[in-house]
């Protein structure tokens, strides 16, 4: 964690991105790093824990990280934590709360309350249509004998 | 949205990864579109949303989306739907529902009910160490006067 801790004060230091950074261990040795990139790289999802976990994924050419633990710098964000959910690791280690991540002026505590609203009451208006022509997709995948299921 | 279930579609036909797409309209016309490549690209982030949000940021070549409506063939699962919060556009379609895609054989459904929770009784095990020393990077951010916030 403190290797994580140096790299998210490093990443401010540097003006790549937010303060926050994420390192992704596995039998007991750093295969991974990631930092916020949002801002120097255009991308609203390169946040700390996105970044470790594409960068790991790349590292053990598998879309899995079963045998890994993640310690990041602060609490994920529904985003991130959404995609250690995909990434299946061990463990998460985290320091800083979301609430240290909004008193710093970052949407983590807002992102939050939003995800735990039903769709008509959140912030951003969502909208459902066509919702019987959309399955399918779902029934070409239940068709395919050769699916790669993750 | 029927040009995203036509993507989605073929997605699955053409092996690339699970049956979701998405696009990003921009002024009436789509200016970013994104399937889900996750098997294919070794990346668990890589859903149709993440996709779509990461290609129509280099398009318009910014970190947000605030002139955009995204369209997605499935409800966006709580990573996507985190991501799109921090993209910012301005409105979301989508087509299937989450429980359509836990029909299909994905955690979608279960990972919202994951979020809910506290964090110690979560499926995956989390824990905190070190916040204090961990504001370290909070306060370089703070005393950076040409931070660049997003």
């Amino acid at each position: 964690m403190r290797a994580a801790i140096e790299l998210a004060v490093e990443n401010v230091r540097a003006g790549r991105g937010g303060p926050f950074a994420a390192v992704v261990v596995r039998d007991g040795r750093i295969i991974a790093e990631g930092t916020n990139t949002v801002t120097s790289s255009c991308d609203p999802t390169a946040h700390a824990e996105i970044n470790a976990v594409r960068n790991a994924c790349r590292e053990l050419a598998d879309y899995q990280l079963h045998e890994c633990d993640i310690y990041t710098t602060c609490e994920p964000c529904p985003m991130c934590l959404g995609a250690l959910y995909w990434a299946r690791p061990r463990r998460v280690y985290y320091a800083a709360t979301r609430d240290d991540a909004a008193t710093a002026g970052f949407d983590d505590a807002f992102i939050y309350e939003e995800i735990l609203r039903a769709c008509e009451q959140r912030r951003l208006p969502m909208q459902q249509l066509l919702r019987d022509e959309a399955q399918a997709s779902f029934e070409a995948w239940t068709a395919k004998p050769d699916r790669v299921e993750y």
